[in-house]
C-alpha cells in the first residue's frame, strides 16, 4: 500500500494482521488493537473501537481477507460457501453506514476470480479500496476547501477525520486542506453527545496537525450562529441517498436547520462510497439506536435518575433541500436533486 | 411559611439557618447543607450548589437576612452600613438571573422601617418571597396547562422544577398540572449539557412524583421534532426582557428555532421577578460565561484532548419573535411585545 505523506492511520493492515487505533480510548491513550479473526473484526466495528463510514468499510474488506484466509485453511474448495457465516456477521455489525455493504459487495466480485489461496488477491483489494478512500479524501479536501471564503469560520461535528476513514478525512480533509492554504481561520467543533467524538477524537486529531479548535455543546450552536461566529458548516455522511438526502450523526440535521435559520453555509463532504443511488430517500434508510445508557451513564458513572429512559438514535436526515453542496471525490454538487446525484 | 402540598424543597430555612440542597450531588446523594453566612451563601451560588432563577433569587433573601445577623452583632446602630459589603457578594455570585437583583432590592425596600434587631422582620421578608413564588409557580402551572391539548407531548431543557425555584417549579409546574389532569401524554427532556441538568435534575425530580420522562441529547431534539414526535416546548427563563426576548439556559434558544421551523410550540413560564422591565432588549443582557474545563472535563474526567479549547457561555437570548406565549403569575401573553409585557 502506497502511504501518503499523513501518518494518522486508524486502520492499518501489517504482517499480515489488522490493526485498530481503539478510538475507545482517545485522546488519553493510543492503542492498536491486533486482529486475526472476522469475528473479531464484526465485534469491532460493533463496539465502535473503529468507527465513521469509511473507515468502517475499509475494516470490513480486511476482515473479508481474515474471513478469506480462515475460510481457505479449513477447505481449500469450499471457501467461498464456509466464508459466507463471516460475511454476514461483518455485514450486520452496523446497520446504518453504506460503506460497510458497498465494501463488502466490492470484495465479493472478485470471488469469481480466485483460483488457489484467496488470501492475496483479496488482501490486494482491501489495500485498493483503503488507498482510494486516502486518495478521495485528499481531492476532496481540495475540491471543498476552493469553495471557502477567506478566513473562513467554520462548525463541524463528530468526527469525519482521518479516524473515520482510510486516512486523512472527509470533512476534516476539508478543513486541514482549508487551513493549510490559508482559507479558514476559526475551527469549532461540537463535542458530539453522547459519544463525545468532537472533543475526545476531532480536538485530538485536529491538534496532531496543529490546527486549534474550540469545542462547544450542540445547545450552543444556535447561539454562535446568531452571533454570526460560523460561515460554514463542514460534516461527513454515512449515507447519501438518491434524492441528495444525508444521514449521518445525531445533530447533524440539527445544525442543518439552524445553518439555513442564519444564513450559514452547509456543507456535506463524503466519498462516492457513501452514495446509495438504490435507496430513494433517508426516510427509507434504518436509523440505528443504540442502548440508553450511553445517555444515562458519561465516562462509566450513571448520571440520570434511575429510573429515566432515553432515546438514543446515532444518526439522522438531513433532506437534501437544507444541503448546499455535496463534495464527492468525483465532483461537487451544488444543491443537491435527483437528476444531480445520478449524474455524479 | 405555609407549607404547600408538595415537599421537594432545595431551599429551606430551619431553626434558624440556611439549608441548601447541594444540587451537585444529585441523583445520587441527597444532602442538605446548613450556612449560617452571607458569605457562604454567595459562594454557594457561585458554586451551583442552588441554581435556577427564583430559587438564587430566595436564597440571596434568606442570605440577606443572615448579613443582617452579622452585622447587627457587630454593631446594633451600624448594622444598615456593615451590611452592603455583604449585599455586594451576593449581588456578584452570579451575573444573568434578574431574580437574584429584585430579591436584593426587595430586601433592602425593608430596611428603612426596621427598628432594633432586623433578624426576624426580614426573615419575615424571606419568607414571603419564598412563599409568593410557590404560590406563583402553582398558578403558572395552571395557567400553562390550560393552554395545552389533550395527550400533548412536551419537551423541556435544563431545570426549571421545584429545585430551581421555591418548590412546584415553573416549566415543570405547568408540566406537574399538566400530568396531573391528563393534559400530557409524553415528557421528554433534554440532558442539557454542559452540566447536565435534564438528566440529574429534571429527571430525578419528575420521578419523584413518578411522572415518566425520557431524556435526549440536545442534538438530537430536532430529529425528535422532524418525527412529529414534540407539541409543545416548555422552558423557565432567567431574564425576560422589556420586548419579551427570552434569556435562558444555553439550548434554549436552539429549541426556539427549531420549534418555529417545525410548527412547534414554544411556551416561557416564568414569575414575574423574572421580568425585567428596565432591560430593552436580550441584547443587552451580560451572558455569563463559564470555565472552559466544564465542557473539556466530564464527571471529574478529561474528556478532550489537551490543548483544546472550548467556548462556554451558560445562556443564550431567545427573540421574542419566537417565543408564542409566556405565561407569568399575572397572567399569559401569546406573541409577547414591548406594549403587552409593560402592561403585565
Amino acid at each position: 500500500m502506497t502511504q501518503a505523506h499523513d501518518t494518522l492511520r486508524a486502520v492499518k493492515w501489517d504482517n499480515m494482521q489488522l490493526h485498530l487505533l481503539d478510538q475507545r480510548q482517545l485522546p488519553h491513550q493510543q492503542e492498536m488493537l491486533i486482529l486475526n479473526m472476522a469475528s473479531e473484526v464484526a465485534q469491532a466495528i460493533k463496539d465502535m473501537i473503529v468507527r465513521g463510514a469509511p473507515a468502517i468499510g475499509i475494516t470490513a474488506a480486511y476482515g473479508v481477507v481474515l474471513a478469506a484466509r480462515d475460510a481457505y485453511q479449513q477447505d481449500a474448495t469450499q471457501w467461498q460457501t464456509i466464508i459466507q457465516k463471516d460475511l454476514n456477521l461483518l455485514a450486520e455489525s452496523r446497520p446504518t453506514a453504506v460503506n460497510l455493504k458497498w465494501a463488502l459487495e466490492k470484495m465479493q466480485t472478485y470471488f469469481a476470480q480466485i483460483t488457489g489461496d484467496p488470501v492475496l488477491p483479496l488482501l490486494a483489494e482491501a489495500e485498493k479500496i483503503h488507498q482510494a478512500d486516502i486518495d478521495a479524501n485528499y481531492h476532496m479536501g481540495e475540491l471543498g476547501a476552493a469553495l471557502l471564503p477567506k478566513n473562513c469560520r467554520v462548525l463541524t461535528h463528530c468526527n469525519a477525520g482521518a479516524l473515520a476513514t482510510g486516512g486523512y478525512g472527509t470533512s476534516l480533509g476539508v478543513i486541514r486542506h482549508g487551513y493549510a492554504n490559508g482559507k479558514i481561520a476559526q475551527v469549532y467543533a461540537d463535542e458530539t453527545r453522547p459519544w463525545l467524538q468532537g472533543s475526545r477524537l476531532t480536538a485530538w486529531e485536529l491538534l496532531q496537525d496543529n490546527i486549534p479548535v474550540t469545542l462547544l455543546v450542540e445547545g450552543a450552536a444556535a447561539s454562535l450562529m446568531q452571533q454570526g461566529k460560523v460561515d460554514w458548516i463542514i460534516v461527513g455522511s454515512d449515507r447519501i441517498t438518491a434524492n441528495g438526502d444525508v444521514v449521518n450523526k445525531i445533530g447533524t440535521y440539527h445544525l442543518a436547520v439552524l445553518a439555513r435559520y442564519h444564513g450559514v453555509k452547509f456543507m456535506v463532504v463524503a466519498p462516492m462510497s457513501t452514495v446509495d443511488k438504490k435507496i430513494a430517500s433517508g426516510q427509507d434508510v434504518v436509523i440505528e439506536t443504540r442502548h440508553a445508557d450511553e445517555i444515562l451513564n458519561i465516562a462509566g458513572q450513571r448520571i440520570a435518575a434511575k429510573g429515566a429512559d432515553a432515546w438514543n438514535p446515532v444518526f439522522d436526515v438531513t433532506p437534501a433541500e437544507l444541503v448546499d453542496v455535496i463534495v464527492t471525490e468525483q465532483g461537487v454538487v451544488q444543491q443537491p436533486t435527483v437528476e444531480k446525484i445520478a449524474n455524479l
